[in-house]
């Protein structure tokens, strides 16, 4: 796989009202996504509610994802499982199905420091033959990947880059730095979806938005502007998706699976891109004012008519 | 399933250097703990390294504990995986190969309120048909079981108890409080291993001590003195257990699953119940200078001559 | 002073709606505590609401509850501010008023380690000629004191004793421990108020419970009990006053300094101990439905007819 | 007071090894910033070690700066205690002696929801016929100023701006577009002091950088860069800034207060500023190994010949 730069959705699973995966939705998404100028999918990640899916569906959704792109662009498949041994038979089951790369965070449920996690991508990485990216995920796993050991696994060849959805901009800004110096071992990509602007500039290498499941285009318009130098309007395009963004805060009072990746999906089929918002259980599914107010926010920003 | 009523120990999973499952030492393990006079095992739990085997492994470890203890006592088997669906997988697997029961946590990496976590338990329940244990644990899972949600899964026949590894005992006590006031549905056991106790005076049916791997026969003791009212012995007892739980805080600057795991696989070793304190990679193993101190330890209370 | 053997609850500030100090109500709670068999008298602590305080009523709620008081009992005082010469500032101020000693805890803004905070201890008490209470309070002060640096202290005369309000029982059972091997240097205060009979148990030679406010009597009765050995009788006081402690939980969804002492301060007007639970600014009162509420638990547990 | 625009810097306090103010340091420091082109000066903040200074401490420390600014630029001064009313007290003494505005903090000891938070600054702000400036410092004050409430007590004029520190940076953009949406009641300032870059592009009024206390220059040219709508200039100087930050990673295993203000300290006094990088008690000091390491990232960022 060649260097990854330029914007790499985590890809929404799209469902039916029962819970199952929607396949014909799947198919639409990736090509909204394609279409959108997207330099690559990510699959299985949290923004694909993978903790909802049974292996048996994980591997359905990354087959059919992988037909669907058809090699237009790269796909990344995340292998969340407790621990290193576990992630590796995920991961080969991923690259039998034609994952271009892996992404793999922390051990859950183990509590392990650094040097244990250092040693964990070790043997995850050891276990496969495709690139392996380090996600950088607290609030799911609970812990922060240092950055002192994320490039030395780069400089080793252990790993090929970085999603970063730690919101620490410092630590990414240090990151950044620190591979920099070590010769650019690593890619660097932000999930810091409401910032991509300010990272860009400080020079990741691409960005991993959940909210470009709803406004591709968006992103990809605010990534060609960084490539030209143009940041003043880098930051009026990431200043629109801002205000899209403001989508996620209209659910109140709801977990943090339930309100911001529903109003994503709700975003997704008020755009006609899936066929319903629907959520897996135990999940609750939005209440029916939010609809109204997310298509309110898609007309302010010029998505919906 | 009887009720339970006593100690059932989380039994810890022995290893070969290599980091495979030491099969012989296993069956050692559970004549130990049987003869230690044990109400029942609870395997693959945190104190089992659950987090570090494969599916094929914890299959093996179930299969082989429901052989060995042969009906002597009810086998208790956990399930952590991600979410419910998950988890009705592993849980079936269990019951397949002996499981009496299955003793099952809140999802990982899933964000979910309280309202998502009581349907959680609900999808696993209706998967399975033996009794289900929820496993409040929020070291590992960061959420806290709420009490009134607890008490509502008993009342309808969800859940059978409670293991409570939350080391909050005023919400112990509040839960054994509303558990009677509704009539007892739920069997409660407190994981709080050096205030057992503390936790049998407020009402405990029992308890689920790692340590209990040690020194089940302390353990034990300190039941039966509980069930005779004698809250001196009950009290001296635990003090000295108490002294050898002092061998969890001999390992310095260790992670949550290398230091008092460790310490406890080394003092089994010490004891001659296990061939060796191994474990699973990546966590790092003790260094030297722990085992006399641990032997120390354990001369002083008196298990070691 | 002599040795502290016995309940010391944290004395509540009565105040008028105004949000001034009620004199005259405070001169009945001391009655009402000293009466109900208290062995001091903690003011100025966190159910005090001390934070609301200026320095000057500080003063004189110190002046008045030592006049009330008269010697009857021992009169400690909290002396919370930002870092160590800061709270000798306030110590020596409580001693020209007549405080017999003094409780104090880790620093407040600052961001200190343990060793640092073993200084704090240090220059405190270097500035005092009272004991000094070391107080354990996470909550509010975001860390915890380390056993051995209590224990420390203790045997170099640096502090007198320890109030733990962090509900940490087995930290608080291994200071115990600690200080017996030690020589008992430390008082040991258990602020765990519905595990006093468990914390008696295991040693502590008293407990600093807010809620004695409420119910004096009924802490003293499981005091007697415990010092008689009748463990039974201490478990079913405890058990009853847990009940009382329910009324903690009828306010809902308010902050944590508005509930619970919101609650005891409505108690005891309900009881005509003090002439309303009024609150300081800006803390929210309890709405109109709270207090049907606490009545029916007061007479649930036979304080109200 | 004008409108606040650029860099306003949290002054350091310098100290004699005794731990007293050294005053005649102070005064250069004030005159290092000023002349390096800073647009006010904040002092008593965290970076002031406002926390370890008496009451009488700090109004020297206001006296002496305002009396060396002489007018110069603003002087903005921070008022830490408990709660509202005895803020109030910190901040009339901080006016009488020249404080052209104060910066208030929540409430510490205290446990506030929101809804008491925002009535906190009312009543703050009723008590001073300044401008009141909040300060969002959660790592201190252990909550997080909600962006809704914050342009509520702008638009109604209680607060005139925000200093924020939570290192939140989508906070901080939404509490942009909700300001401008306003109509820009507030002054926004940032202390994030590493993105700088990022968080002018997006389009905060000025910055409050403890690190300008070493390099005012360097942060007042990325004013300038930004105010000319030169971002990679903006840019390319908070690159090399941050790598001056790395001063602040330089000691390892000291405590909050120690480490990050003690390195800026000592360059403070390599630079010749400061005449020592002392600090108070009970702060650790460095090691003698920090200096040559501090001094030598002085060098490769071009501030130490």
């Amino acid at each position: 796989m060649q260097k990854l730069r330029g914007i790499v959705p985590p890809v929404v699973t799209p469902m039916n009202e029962d819970g199952t995966v929607d396949f014909e939705s799947l198919d639409k998404v990736v090509d909204h996504l394609i279409d959108g100028g997207m330099a690559g999918l990510f699959v299985l990640g949290s923004s694909g509610q993978v903790a909802y899916l049974t292996d048996e569906e994980r591997d359905q959704v990354i087959k059919r994802t992988v037909e669907r792109t058809a090699g237009r662009v790269p796909v990344l498949v995340g292998t969340p499982d407790l621990t290193a041994r576990r992630m590796v038979e995920c991961a080969r089951r991923a690259v039998a199905l034609g994952a271009d790369a892996v992404v793999v965070t922390s051990p859950l449920y183990a509590l392990n420091d650094m040097a244990e996690i250092e040693e964990h991508f070790r043997i995850v990485a050891a276990g496969v033959d495709v690139p392996v990216y380090a996600y950088n995920v607290p609030v799911r796993v609970h812990n922060y990947l240092a950055v002192d050991m994320l490039v030395r696994l780069g400089k080793e060849g252990v790993i090929a880059g970085v999603k970063d959805s730690s919101g620490d901009d410092v630590g990414f800004r240090r990151l950044v730095q620190a591979n920099k110096a070590a010769g650019s071992p690593l890619e660097l990509l932000t999930g810091h979806e409401v910032m991509v602007d300010g990272m860009l500039l400080l020079g990741a290498d691409g960005a991993v938005p959940g909210l470009a499941n709803v406004d591709p285009a968006g992103y990809a318009r605010m990534w060609e502007a960084a490539e030209a130098g143009d940041w003043v309007s880098v930051r009026d395009e990431q200043d629109r998706i801002t205000k899209l963004f403001e989508i996620a805060f209209v659910p109140k009072g709801m977990s943090g699976d339930a309100g911001g990746i529903g109003a994503f999906k709700q975003a997704m089929a008020s755009l006609g891109v899936i066929a319903s918002g629907a959520m897996p259980a135990p999940i609750r599914p939005l209440d029916d004012s939010c609809k109204p107010a997310i298509e309110g926010i898609l007309r302010e920003v010029g998505l919906l008519a």
